[in-house]
């Protein structure tokens, strides 16, 4: 007998790991069938189209364990042959420099979700670490070019007054990859319960993580309080437009965890992530590859089946569908 | 008997021309000893090393004519010889990229005056042709890195707001090195009485432009209007914190002005220039050469001898000497 987990479709939302075989292993122990997996912070176009590069040719050398995931039916055949699909995905639109054709050319390359700004000011809006001007008039042009791709508009990471102002301009339904709700935990990376609901009015997903400094609990978070703060958004914004977004950063160093929490990579730090990484995940989902104790600890919870096959993977599939068009 | 204008020093705080061989004779003609001349507007840190390299072999194939600018002292050594000093300067920061480093690599390479934003939006702050959330976390970064090289922070398209802000952070006298006074005609590019008194109350400094679109008398403004736009903004901010700063696009074609107006150089279209330039300059100050004219038409408007030398350019010599510190 097949476990709920296994019988389910289980897609990550965001996952910023090393990319490396033993976290792709991982990713198969998890059942994902596909994940958003980051290709570029704060890098520029070339680098970025280096990465993807990097990332194409892992692929292929893991071709056991991995597919690149263009469409939703790239994910069903994922799912089918026993793989995980990846998604490539950005965590800022740094990588478009000032040009708007950029845009199409990464679509070509196979992005598909592109979070618009990575904590600080780019050319688009402000991150959800400084003073928020909107979204610029630049923004706007790439937010509409993004929908006529059909790229995948992210928000986690954003601004509140550049998400509002890019959930109303875009044509698309538009996603918080992966965050908490400030209602739990006053935080600045956490979303408002009028944020949340704001956005699931608006057609719009919900992708939820689980960094233990985010959540209510902190250092002494579970996997039980990952379902709570599920269960939480849920009832903000309805059980069809949430999913998870686990954020793992799996088989990074300390470098990393200066690089992406310097402005830039570089420059001012905007939080203290690399003190509190210590705590990397909560307890029961230290890895990837223990993502189906988030299952258990949803019927655990008491869920329907119904709302865990949907959290798990079917509500991303379904948006995914919606947005890429295909 | 010489002339006023050919024994004052001349200082042009803004040229944006095609950098050939006639404007620079032009410039001679002028009585120039120094021009901030524009070699990065929408470029990156690259394609702005290649202008600056470009530039500096005009300044070797035309050593006859020109020298560079690296201290106030070059400005009097160029006097001296009959040349014209080129300061190499920028209009937007976009050559920064998203690097601080660039800054002091910059200075280096002999930049001496750097406006923060050009009409939108970039990594600093806002440009004055759209809703301005003002300085960013990285622009006050950068705000300081200038400081500490000495390089003249130019304010002419920034933003409102963010002007302000950099004006208060900013350690050294920051200026608007072309602009026009908006009590004298309302336009997104002019300044307003309080802003033209809060930057000349903080240290500040301010070169009149003289683009017919954002003067009173618009296409039918003279050289007298010019000196009487001066004149409002020495009633404003005194006669010691004001010079002059042309704007001249001399030689430049309608592919330049598509290029300036447009976002980025190839976005939206911010202004209606590439109209508006069939008015290129005010009656007597068709070219840079008639720049006497200007002083003939201060001499007309009743100015004392030392009024006239401090506007043509010993203001700007001054300001120069604080914010290079040589």
């Amino acid at each position: 007998m097949t476990t709920l987990h296994e019988d389910s479709l289980v897609i990550d939302g965001l996952i910023v790991a090393n990319w490396t075989r033993p976290v792709f292993e991982d990713m198969r122990r998890a059942g994902l069938s596909a994940a958003n997996c980051t290709v570029s912070v704060w890098e520029g176009f070339q680098d970025t189209v280096d990465n993807i590069a990097r990332m194409k040719a892992q692929i292929r050398d893991n071709s056991d364990l991995l597919t690149l995931v263009r469409t939703t039916h790239d994910i069903t055949l994922a799912r089918q042959a026993g793989k995980t699909g990846i998604v490539l995905g950005f965590q800022n639109a740094q990588a478009f420099e000032d040009n708007l054709g950029y845009i199409d050319a990464f679509w070509d390359m196979g992005v598909r979700v592109v979070q618009l700004t990575y904590n600080t000011q780019n050319l688009l809006g402000t991150g959800c670490y400084e003073r928020d001007g909107g979204l610029s008039g630049f923004g706007h042009e790439a937010v509409a070019e993004m929908n006529r791709v059909g790229m995948l508009i992210d928000l986690s990471h954003v601004g509140a007054v550049t998400a509002r102002e890019t959930i109303t301009a875009s044509r698309q339904p538009v996603c918080y990859s992966h965050c908490l709700p400030s209602g739990l935990k006053a935080h600045p990376r956490n979303k408002s319960d009028e944020d949340l609901r704001f956005i699931a009015e608006h057609g719009g997903f919900i992708g939820i993580t689980m960094f233990p400094p985010f959540m209510r609990a902190g250092a002494n978070a579970t996997v039980d309080d990952y379902v709570a703060a599920i269960g939480y958004v849920i009832n903000l914004a309805g059980e069809d437009n949430v999913g998870i977004g686990t954020d793992f950063t799996q088989g990074h160093d300390a470098a990393f965890f200066d690089w992406i929490t310097l402005d830039k990579g570089r420059h001012r730090r905007l939080t203290n992530h690399s003190a509190e990484t210590t705590i990397t995940s909560p307890a029961g989902l230290s890895t990837i590859g223990e993502l189906p104790n988030l299952t258990i600890a949803m019927e655990r919870a008491g869920w329907r089946e119904s709302r865990v096959r949907k959290v798990l993977g079917q509500n991303w599939m379904d948006l995914f569908g919606r947005v890429w068009r295909g």
